[in-house]
C-alpha cells in the first residue's frame, strides 16, 4: 500500500527551481523521530553509560533537524510565502528553539513538541506546493 | 490530505528498537531525487560555472545517499531479514554503485535508477516493518 | 594597538548564559570575507582550474556563514530581541539568502551585499550585548 | 561605537594573496572562548547530563580552536615570518596542546592559557598584517 | 627496516582504476584499533569525565570504521570479487555490526572481534590485488 | 604474506598513552596516494566534467592529508621528540603546505612530493616508537 503514495511524491518533487529544488520536511521530521525515540530510550534505561550514548546522539539529531529546518526557511520558503504565512518566521524560529531544547532535556515531550511544530511547518510546505 | 499520511508515519516509527531506533528510506529517496534534479538542472543550462556547481552539489547528496543506504543496511535490516530476502545484500550493494555511478554522470537516467533501486528496498523495508 | 582592541571582547563574552554562551558576528562576517575575496580571485584569474577551485571554496565558505548566521538567529535572539527588533526575522532570512546568492554568482558585489547585511546584524547583536 | 571598529578590519582583509586569503586569528578565539564558556557552566551545575552536554560541546569547540590554528599555521604564516618570529612554530605547537588539554579538563584555567596563546599569536598575526 | 616495508605499498597502489583508486583496509583498522585503545582506557580509568570523553571518542572512531568499510563494500569490491568470495556480502555486513557493537560496549574483546573481521577482510583485499 | 607483517603493527599500536591513543601516518599517507592517484587520473582524461570531479576530490583529500598531519605533529609529538628531530617542525609545516601545494596543481609531481615528505614523517615517527 505504501509503495503507491511513495510514487507520485517522487514526481511531485521534480518540479524543482533551484539547483537542486528538491526540498521535503520529512527529513527533519525523520531527525526529530530520532530526537525523541533517543529520549525515550534513555527514559527506558538507566545504564550510565547507555545514557551517555544517549546524549550523544541526540545532541547530533537535534543539530540535523536544526540544519534542515533552515535550509527550509532560508532557502524553499520566498517573499510570496511569507505575506501568505506572515506567521512562518516566528514558526520556523520557534523549532529551531524547540530543537535546541531537546539538546537540553530527555524529557520525550520535548520531542514530541518539536515535532508538532515540524508538522505545522509540514503542512504549509505541501499547501505551498499545491498552490 | 497530506497531514493525514504523515501522522500515521510518525506512530509507526515509534517501535524502535536501538538507542534511536527510526530508519526510513525516505532519507536516501529524497537526497536521490536531488541527485536527479541537479543533473537534470545541469542539462537544462549550458553556463559553465552552473555546471560545476551543479557537480559539487550531485557529488554531496550522492554521497549522503551512500551514507543513508549504508546505515539501513548495517543497522536496521538484520539476520531474519537477510534470510527472508536472500537478494537484499545485492541488491543493496547495486544502489551503492548507482549512487556512485550518478557521481560519474550527468545523465538523469542514472539518477532515475538510483531511484528504482532506492523504491525496491522501501518496499521490502515496509513490508519488514508491518511483519 | 588591536590586542588592546582584543582584550575587552574577550571579557565582553564571558557573560553567556548557555552551555556555550559565546556568540560573535564576526564568524559570520570572516566566512563572509572569504566568499567575497574568493569572488576577487576567480575575477582576476581566468585559468579554468583556478576558477573550479575558487567555486568549490566559495561554495564551502557560504555555507559556513550560513550555518553562523543560523546560529545567532536560532540560538542567540531571543523574544525580547524580536520585540525590540521586528525587522530581525525578515533581515536573517535576506542575509540567508545573500549568502545563497553568493553560492550562485562570482559577482564580488554579491558577496559585498552579504557583507553588509551581517554589518547590519552585527549592529543590533552587539546593542543587545550593551542593553 | 563597535560598529566604526568593525568597519577597518573588513578592509584590512581585503588583501588577499590566495584563492580565499582572509585569516583572522578571531577564528580561533571564539572557539576557545567557547571552551572556557563551557568549562564555567560545567562548574557552576552538578547536574550529571548538563555536565555531559558541557564535555560533548567542549570536545567539539576545542576541536574547531585545533582546526583554526593549523590552518593560521600552514597556510598563512610562511617562511618569512618563520625566519623573523623563529619561536612561531612552538607557540603554535603549545597553542594547539594547550586545546587538546582543555579536552581533558573542566578547569577554566586551561581554557584561559589557551586564550592567552591564541592572544600571542593574534599580536604577531597583526604584526605581520601591518608590515 | 619498516621504510622498506612502506615503500612497496605505495608503489602497489598506483594501478589505480577509478577517479581516485586507492583503497586499503588499513584506514579502517586504524580507526578499529584507536576503537579498541579508547575501551582499554575507558577499563583502566574511573573517572566519571574521563569515560564521558571515551564514549564521545569511541563513538567518533566506531563511526569512521564503518565510513571506511562501507567504501571497501560499495566502491572496491566489484561483481568478480563477490563471485569469488561468496561470504564478502556477509562478511562486511558482520563487520559493520562488530562496530555498532563496540559503539555500545567498552568491552575490548568487541573492539578486538571488529579487528578479527577487519583482518579477513584485509586478507580478501590483498589477495585480490595480487590476484 | 602480508597477513604476517599486518598482525605486529596491530600490536604495536596497543601500547597508546592518551584517550586513544593510537597514531600512524599511513592515514596521511593513504589520502596523499588519493591526491596522486586523483592527479595522475586528470592528467590522463581531458572530459571536462571528469576534471572538475578530479579537482572536487582532490580538494577534499589533500585536506584530509592536512587534518592528519595535524594531528600527529600536535598529538603525538611532544617535546622530547622535538629536541631529537628539531628539524620536525618545519618537517611537518613543509608537509602541510604541500599538501596545499596539491590542491592547487594537477601536476602529479606535487603529490609525489607530498608522499616524500610524509615518508620522512613515517620514517622518524617509527624510530620513536622503537625508542
Amino acid at each position: 500500500m505504501f509503495s503507491r503514495l511513495f510514487a507520485p511524491r517522487v514526481t511531485a518533487h521534480a518540479h524543482c527551481d533551484l539547483p537542486c529544488g528538491v526540498y521535503d520536511p520529512a527529513q527533519a521530521r525523520i531527525e526529530a523521530e530520532s530526537v525523541k525515540g533517543t529520549q525515550e530510550k534513555y527514559q527506558a534505561n538507566e545504564d550510565a553509560d547507555f545514557r551517555v550514548r544517549a546524549l550523544i546522539i541526540k545532541e547530533q539529531r537535534a543539530e540535523a533537524v536544526k540544519h534542515h529546518l533552515s535550509v527550509l526557511w532560508s532557502d524553499y520558503f520566498k517573499a510570496p510565502h511569507f505575506e501568505k504565512y506572515p506567521e512562518l518566521h516566528q514558526l520556523f524560529n520557534d523549532a529551531l528553539k524547540a530543537a535546541s531544547a531537546t539538546k537540553a532535556s530527555t524529557d520525550p515531550k520535548t520531542g514530541e513538541k518539536l515535532l508538532e511544530l515540524i508538522a505545522q511547518i509540514d503542512t504549509i510546505f505541501w499547501e505551498t506546493k499545491k498552490a
